[in-house]
């Protein structure tokens, strides 16, 4: 559990790597290979795979395996993997996370029990179980609009502390209490590295004092968030502002869809700008999850085109 | 898919097995044999396994077969049994479900998918795609305090007309829905067969027309809800009510833990009373949830006690 | 506060009195007397002034003076009358009760308070505060819906024990919980009188313990609710089960506009129904609500149409 | 309703004023002087009166007139000042704000309609009628944890467009969507001001483009806000930052009190913070709000007199 020099850290731009399928659902290994290559090539420092970006949740623990599999591979040691082991409870949670670190994970993520209904205390049990339980570091994974409950500041830090969990990423949607997580991390000594999944306020929140960023959208386009992120680095915050608004034009591509579900809104508008830029061959969504209409895929290459990213000569 | 005759109906009194365990959290078959001969003995028409009661979510594949082939082994035929297939989504839950069917399930109930975001279109293709996969009836759990959304009228009553779902167990907490879900599926031509897992007001949901009931606390004394639903199936409407209100007044065992989580409190008091009556050998906890501590325990033994139904003469 | 002799008492049907408005949105009495008139000669035994379904949040104070006024002349004493005082809080409610107490309301009803963030500790000293500055019974309204919070059982009991409240209107959707109230008023020896505002399921909340019903849809019809309560009351639970039946086919009505808001929804179904019928002479909705459209309205007409309820002579 | 030159604006540091009180629950006139004083000293650049921070839901109109009255002439012109016109609906919103206006209001603010169910269609034209019966700019007020809805993104900046509103206060916790509205409202041509009520992470939000901030802090401590405004309005992050961060370590004083509602809790430490600080005369809340414990208060002095902000020589 302890912070040993040789563990994987995950800073900077950090992108969940979507899953490209084929028409029948299968696993589109060469779209994948392309993908990661690409990720790597643009410059992002981490990639965390089985994410909900990923559409992770609709993967058996083979399928899973079998997406992690390629990824390692094409990373090709490039640069660290976390993924994410999305389950039910701890025992469901170490069964498949050992599937994944044999399979190549250098770091696990996951959230707080799904399903059940437990207490601070218990959330906490959970998360102490899982760590004792894998031989990689254990991230948490803060996600109240798809697991409905928020992890707490207090908690957080007393797991890093501890050597539970050596980080979280978090995608609350309450910038208030992931600034007052950075303070108390802080004044614990930094135990915690934090990214934040929010795309749209990357800048802000690097000046808020993020370790990084998860963001879905470098799956279409990943260069941005790293000049962004380097630009913060730097210091250079009006050049990272202008960054973030180039990349949330781009953005708009995820509220082209309407009446469709959240998954098939956010990944649909990803899959469908992927595929209109060539970097992976099919749209195709995971199974149960409605696809994007001609008209909305239109308006997505539109949006493309116009911000001068679409054609795009891919690896 | 069709309704053959030869198909499992779940009406009455079809509990929600509870799950009892060793001190070191191994399964305990004994006292789950003596739990199961006991609810047959009391005169229940059906078992429901592996549902939220029976702490399913804290327990792996290999658990879940494990426990329900002891519960198939002790009812040996007696009555028929529905086992939850609770999982993310339904790759998984098939994949769940068909161990489950193996195992002798007759029926599996399964929710909307958890984690993700989905639509109604997507929420409805996701339990053809289950029944579709599976060789056993299909039915719908609606417990949104767990799953975070709630199955509506039009999408069951549609599934249940296609054949894909033969029923509905419904914890939704909404009387007024299953009201009109049981006038919708009289105008459809009854395609469902809907149970109530609101056990506080079984005599009113049975007049208002359920065809059954899923009681947790049968585990503690399924007797009382035998004679109730007896009762209301011969119209007396007063000797359902008496009954139901002296179940309620047992029932207060579940308010005595306090700042505890909602796995602990209502599963908790359920085994605290039935280790107080003799019918599980140990009220240990699924891991990470918490134990009640002796102040509790003692006071449910003393409502127990007061409403005599302590000590008991165990089967 | 003493509950003598001469305090008014809510019980059986006590409907909440619509809001009839001329086209220009200002009151039209001589519907509103019509109404009334109505719902005394159909046997109501209470009229419920100035609630959710008389729109009450959208009128000033003077406006709803003028409502009351009307209401109390035409019902001339012939059977009780509670007025709701929604406002914010303690202070404001107090100034809206204590003119509706002038205006003839001989027992107001109120919400914990609305946009405030409040303990358990604070909403009952609120409803305590109310209580001690007006001149007549208090009676507390349960409607998370609106309130964004719940009632809780033991406050509620507690506030009825010190005589502050008199009874309360149960809109919460939450039947568990209400059987629970009714338990626990029991309990203590009845100091409250609980009436539903659950109208679909008043059979089943009568059989439950309730003192009676808030049905919104008595503004349409009311002398089914009538011969439901007096069924329950003669213990013909059949008969009861036989009228909610056939009203929640009625109730149907509400379940017609698509795409509108629940205010718009709700009471505009009923002002369609009950403009359908003669009772009121404008189905106009208060500012800011939009009405119903022609297709809509006439689905409305063909619902009371073939339940037979269209035409109606009116008194 | 056009934006004509002499429209007063509010943009920079905008705090909501405090309420403070006598003993018995009357306004404090003397210390409601001295800390609007302080705030125009320490350089605030408006006020927004009778916001949640000044407890404004408890008052009635008439002390609502009464504290904005003190204020407006504390004020005396050197400051605008916009008043918070808190109440359920329209109407009577509008009686409320018109008061104000007569009393010297600048601009009123107000949000979505509270307690009803209403569409986006019907918010737009809550907003449109209210701003249609007052002489002075209408600003939008978005709090869902009040309010318990969020007001979109195109309403407001359709709003904006048609004149009917000239700013936006965010408290809406929702990082994402405030930037989203900001680079809405740019695209429109900047038709709303936008200020953001998240007083943790003002550098972040400055950075993202918010035009000002109305931070509840500020009446403990106003010139923070203003140096940290100040630095970020020089492109000066680091420093914003570094202010940001002091700031913060001094809002700890909020996360003391445990086991009370949100507004004892948040409000209650400001005013036991601003009576240390000899800002005011008395910590006083509003009727039905619990007052802090002693420990509380010293643990709150200590966080003032570690981070040296405790003594202050008063104006």
């Amino acid at each position: 559990m302890s912070a040993a020099p040789s563990l994987p850290t995950f800073a900077g731009v950090v992108p969940p790597v979507a899953t490209p399928l084929l028409p029948d659902g299968t696993i589109d290994h060469t779209s994948l290979e392309r993908l990661v290559e690409r990720l790597i090539d643009e410059g992002v420092s981490g990639l965390f795979a089985l994410g909900s970006t990923g559409e992770t949740a609709y993967f058996t623990d083979d399928q899973r395996v079998e997406l992690l599999t390629t990824i390692v591979r094409a990373a090709a040691g490039r640069v660290p993997i976390i993924a994410g082991a999305i389950e039910l409870t701890a025992p469901r949670i170490i069964a498949t996370a050992r599937r994944l670190v044999d399979a190549g994970a250098q770091a696990i993520v996951t959230t707080a029990p799904l399903y059940t209904l437990n207490s601070v205390t218990e959330v906490a049990e959970h998360f102490r179980m899982i760590a004792a339980a894998i031989d990689v570091p254990l991230w948490a994974y803060d996600v109240p609009v798809r697991v409905h409950s928020k992890l707490g500041i207090d908690m957080l830090v007393q797991l890093g502390t501890e050597g539970v969990i050596h980080g979280v990423k978090d995608s609350s949607g309450d910038d208030v209490s992931f600034r007052r997580l950075i303070a108390a991390n802080v004044a614990a000594g930094r135990p915690l590295q934090l990214l934040t999944g929010h795309e749209l306020v990357v800048d802000a929140m690097a000046l808020a004092g993020a370790d990084g960023v998860v963001p879905g959208f470098a799956n279409v386009e990943a260069e941005g968030y790293v000049r962004l992120w380097d630009a913060a680095a730097n210091g250079d915050w009006n050049a990272a502002r202008t960054e973030q608004e180039r990349i949330n034009r781009l953005f708009d591509i995820v509220f082209q869809p309407s009446g469709l579900s959240g998954d098939a809104t956010g990944v649909g508008a990803f899959k469908a700008a992927m595929h209109a830029r060539g970097i992976i061959d099919h749209p195709t969504m995971a199974v149960t999850v409605q696809s994007l209409d001609a008209d909305t895929v239109a308006r997505i290459r539109s949006i493309l085109s116009e911000q001068g990213i679409l054609p795009v000569s891919v690896a």
